[in-house]
């Protein structure tokens, strides 16, 4: 650690984990964030929440663990909320934290619990067919500021092979890549989920995926917009289709340690 | 970051990476070691290296991610001696080191250049049948403080599936399980290998299996006792399996970072 030190925070929500880099003033380029994610040689993320300012007030920079940059990301937020409410930068209650897909309004409940997040307005996409292996289904496309295709049910999803990208078809319907949704009902209201996420892999979670899985299901079911239960592999999220269109998105943030990271000793190792 | 705050440092020998807890005065059981090498919902690592003291100077407490307690660790040494030179605690030059494997010479060179360990002597042990697949070989056993088992041609090595544990013929001869080094020879004294350890899974290295693999080369081969090159899936070591029967590996060790890690919220998250 004798080289150029910079200050990261690690945290997650339902184990989609991130490191924040509060006062980062260097260039955050693909190459930096794939050195601070490498599970081995680094430090070990999903990606990297770099805190900057806009007109408005807070600007989350988001890039996946491969270097690309996201338009958002739900999980994410939430951290980066976490973060700022931790280190005094802002108070409980409701924040509008900037992001590349637009101002989003947080909710920092007093005493550490849940955060909520809106999340914005889901737009449809266009369908297309998933394949895993032998299996195929029809999915839906939705957007939540980044696309999604949900397979609506998919049970069982325990069994299926996510350590590579499901086949979209036709792959010109998605030409930058698309997340894909698993879901298996499981009660009223209540679904589980397993989520490819392009550029990544196969996550303990995607926030904006529970959103546009639990939309897809609300959506393809006629369902009432109610809160809806979403488990993913790392934990449980609530996400509420409200009234006027927006999406609310509940679930825990959590800030595992601090400390800093030597840049040099990345590009060495 | 409120709850019960422990100093730690990351770092990683060849990509096999650890978790140094300086000044931990807690009792480290295998509920926290999995909690802090969690890749997901912790910092992640492939085990904790405790730096503690004995009568005789620094000692080293080891366990691996799952949480179970380890012998020794050839790469981890490296890290922990990176560390000790690093916090000032020792200097450049031999020192020795407590593992419950016994004491180990490490010698850290001035510039921070690769660090070697003396591994100690190797035995022999049980040779067995190792399974990957439809593959099989007959392996050498052989001890460095922990148990191996080396396949000293299992060429071509890139293909073969370590998502599983390989099996090992007859069960009965390592009842407490045992790491499984596949190696490919490559040219004069130069190897590579893949490595599947008890307790962990496949990793990008294994000091001592490293050590392992060169030992049970030269001994089946009859070759020269001078230094082995072992290129490992995170990096490069050089194993010399000295006149006296001990061996010396040399390699790399990084500090990438350092922090503190919030107990509390790993066992809430």
């Amino acid at each position: 650690m004798a080289g150029r030190s910079v200050a990261f925070v690690k945290g997650h929500g339902t184990e989609n984990d991130f490191i924040v880099l509060p006062d980062f003033d260097g260039e955050l380029d693909g190459s930096v964030v794939r050195a601070l994610c490498d599970r081995h040689a680094g430090i070990g993320a999903d990606g990297v929440l770099r805190v900057t300012r806009d007109d408005a007030g807070y600007f989350m920079e988001y890039r996946n663990a491969d270097g690309s940059v996201a338009e958002t990301c739900g999980n994410g937020i939430r951290v980066f909320a976490r973060y700022l409410e931790h280190a005094g930068l802002i108070g409980t209650g409701p924040t509008t934290i900037g992001t590349r897909s637009g101002p989003r309004e947080v909710v920092v409940p007093p005493g550490g619990g849940d955060i909520s997040v809106d999340m914005g307005t889901a737009t449809r996409l266009e369908d297309a067919e998933v394949s895993i292996g032998t299996s195929s289904w029809k999915a839906s496309g939705w957007s939540m500021g980044n696309p999604h295709l949900v397979v609506v049910d998919a049970t069982p999803i325990e069994s299926l092979d996510l350590s590579h990208a499901p086949a979209v078809d036709p792959p010109s319907a998605y030409p930058d890549g698309v997340n894909v949704e698993l879901v298996e009902p499981l009660g009223e209201r209540h679904v589980r989920m397993r989520v490819f996420e392009r550029g990544v892999g196969e996550t303990r979670s995607c926030g904006s995926g529970a959103c546009a899985a639990a939309v897809a299901v609300m959506d393809v079911t006629g369902g009432l917009r109610a809160p809806y239960v979403v488990d993913v592999l790392g934990g449980r999220l609530v996400v509420d289709w409200r009234g006027d269109g927006t999406v609310v998105m509940t679930g825990p943030a959590v800030l595992v340690g601090a400390g800093t990271v030597d840049l040099d000793a990345l590009a060495a190792g």
